[in-house]
């Protein structure tokens, strides 16, 4: 049994960090409160023993040492940076579950053959840099590093400046530590498991993504004393094709979703028709074709309200990954410790895209996940009981103990 | 003959004050480039022999001797600030058209019976400050000062507290002024005169105008991982009502235009369904009965819209004047002066707003307009010619001397 009121504290504790206005958090990533929120990270592993790395990446692992250290460890852990406006748990839960992990067995001084680390991926949320997980998405291979330290933020700072900047960035070649296993505990973010009343999310998969970002390019012009006929409105494209995601995703229901997140446009002045409007679209399925399908049309009608408006478009890809499917053993581990524990459960498929889904591709990987309150998430309200947490991270210590071997 | 290389020095170099980024001038009022602006304007006033007021708006007034000092003034000017992407002529030309008037007169040492005041009146944009037209508004007590004073900004700062940081804010009652008549040179913003090939626009009316500033409520949520039919997304109602807008003015021709012009969706992050959005609308026609039946149509529409999306709606008016009819008499003069000039010319409606719409509310007001390229304006490449503001110089010259009378 894990120590449910001290996981509690630590949430709260860290969530003193970078706080939002409305409850939440504020710590993006690379920020001075991301910063501040790994000190507190480290100085924390280092109570606990354990010894910390950190790769180019500004990933840190922090390692308790196995009985046979030779033996690939089992890596457990999520991320610590949070949304603008984000809640205490997404990501953290996940972090100082794996923190707690360590502490119980440090308490019943109990051993395992192989190594635990416990991991904080440099930013999952991709809200200042995109992609989300990016830091993952390297480790496993998919992008490049040099293209990662190069991605920028709305205000035109780079990745590898902030990194450096925050004093994060280590030595560590990425993605050069084999990995036996992979677990991530996370809230669901969803409302499945709080609606029909389960302890525990048992994630069999993900959806896949598609993040595009477009750019309508029209003229500037008076509000007043332009005539309707003579405009070329970039905000009116932005609104058409807003609509249009919304839609596609209703078209492709059940299982698809689509949005537009980020909205801008220029000069953003009340009398000056838009001439330029830049906006952010998320469509997601578990399904590969619905996925494809979505993008695809999108393109299609979105290339024909640019050109019903005058407007240049540009449809930038920022991010993608096909829908995943976790490792069976893993996956059976979970459902096993959730088992053995008493606790409710469903196999469960993640809507948010987790580090997990890109160390899935390169170790067996599984992911626990607890509800919710409301299925809210990405919003300071954001909220899930004590008691879930401490059965999520009860399903992860018996899940991750029993892969790492006593 | 005004000496036109000299008016058009000088409005290059005050464009040089606030440059754009794109050739054009961000010198927002009450910005430093707006005091900046206003302190070599009072420079040039003062080489002209000027004696310059200042009023609690920050609006001034610099005045040249009449010959029978106690007859009410002749005004002429129009405003210095600019759009936050805006032109080099778009207000100026009518203030340096002023100020070049008196130096034409010194030149000439030609002396008016009743005194001549060149103004620029401060806040005309409405940008930074919504409404537009602010200080020629209270001058002509459509506001309380103490309104005025408390728009804000989008960062919160207030106009009161930006007058006085850039030390403009002077002693003199506003409104306290009697005025014989106003005259305003203002480029066309619109494509009318150029596409006619007339040099002088004799503007007889001038459009009224609704300014709406709409914020919805949604609820943030996690763009993935949230089920389409549990979503109350705030951008979405903002893209549905912005189509509404371009409906409404579409089904109002001809006479009538509407655009939303600002577009903010909160915390605008690519995976967070925006919980909230803000944006403004401007509808104007110079018939009363459509300016306020789009305004109606759209409170309509715009509640319905949120009610089937199960979004918290509030319609703010931010901006209105009903449509305006200029002074006969004035009118006549620079249609006069026009014809003995010998220039092309015609009758024209206003597209946009200006001082004058106010100020002809409390003393005889007309307003020349002149062409400018593409009818392009609120855009860093507004253009127009060397002749064009020359022959709206000359003709402002002429209507100002005779009501000034010699
Ligand atoms: N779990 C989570 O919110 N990750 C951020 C990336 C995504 O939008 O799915
Ligand atoms: N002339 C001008 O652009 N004035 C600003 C107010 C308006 O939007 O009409």
């Amino acid at each position: 049994r894990i120590n449910g009121d001290r996981l509690w504290d630590s949430l709260m504790e860290m969530a003193r960090i970078g706080p939002g206005v409305a409850g939440g958090n504020n710590r993006q990533t690379l920020t001075d409160a991301d910063k501040e929120g790994r000190e507190l990270f480290a100085q924390w592993c280092e109570q606990a023993g354990l010894t910390l790395g950190v790769d180019e990446m500004g990933t840190m692992f922090a390692r308790r040492e196995g009985t046979e250290p030779d033996l690939e460890p089992v890596y457990v852990g999520s991320h610590l940076d949070t949304q603008p406006t984000g809640g205490k748990y997404d990501g953290v839960l996940g972090v100082l579950g794996g923190l707690e992990l360590v502490r119980t067995l440090n308490d019943l001084s109990i051993q395992t053959r192989r190594p635990i680390v416990v991991v904080n991926w440099t930013n999952e949320e991709g809200t200042r840099f995109a992609p989300a997980m990016l830091a993952s998405g390297v480790f496993a291979g998919v992008h490049e590093l040099d293209w990662a330290y190069d991605r920028k933020d709305a205000a035109g700072k780079s990745f590898g400046a902030e990194l450096e900047r925050i004093g994060w960035k280590g030595e560590e070649k990425v993605g050069s530590r084999p990995i036996h296993a992979f677990f991530e505990l996370h809230i669901e973010q969803g409302p499945i498991l709080e609606a029909e009343e389960k302890d525990i999310g048992v994630v069999t998969h993900g959806q896949g993504l598609w993040w595009l970002e477009v750019t309508l390019t029209g003229k500037d012009a008076h509000t007043g004393s332009t005539p309707m006929d003579m405009r070329v409105n970039a905000g009116l494209g932005m609104a058409r094709i807003t609509e249009a995601v919304h839609q596609i995703a209703m078209a492709h229901q059940p299982n698809a979703v689509g949005a537009v997140g980020q909205a801008n446009v220029y000069p953003n002045s009340r009398n000056v028709i838009p001439g330029k409007a830049v906006f952010t679209i998320d469509f997601r399925s578990p399904e590969l074709e619905k996925l494809t399908s979505m993008r695809s049309q999108l393109e299609e009608q979105a290339q024909r309200i640019a050109d019903e408006l005058g407007l240049g478009i540009s449809i930038e890809p920022t991010g993608h990954f096909d829908p995943v499917t976790f490792d069976a053993d893993c996956v059976a581990a979970v459902r096993n410790a959730a088992e053995r524990l008493g606790y409710s459960h469903r196999d469960i498929v993640s809507g948010a895209g987790h580090d997990a889904c890109w160390i899935n591709r390169v170790a067996p990987t599984a992911m626990v996940m607890c509800p919710c309150v409301d299925g809210l998430s990405h919003n300071e309200a954001e909220e899930i009981t004590r008691e879930w947490a401490s059965a999520g991270a009860e399903v992860l210590v018996h899940a991750v103990v029993e892969t790492a071997e006593i």
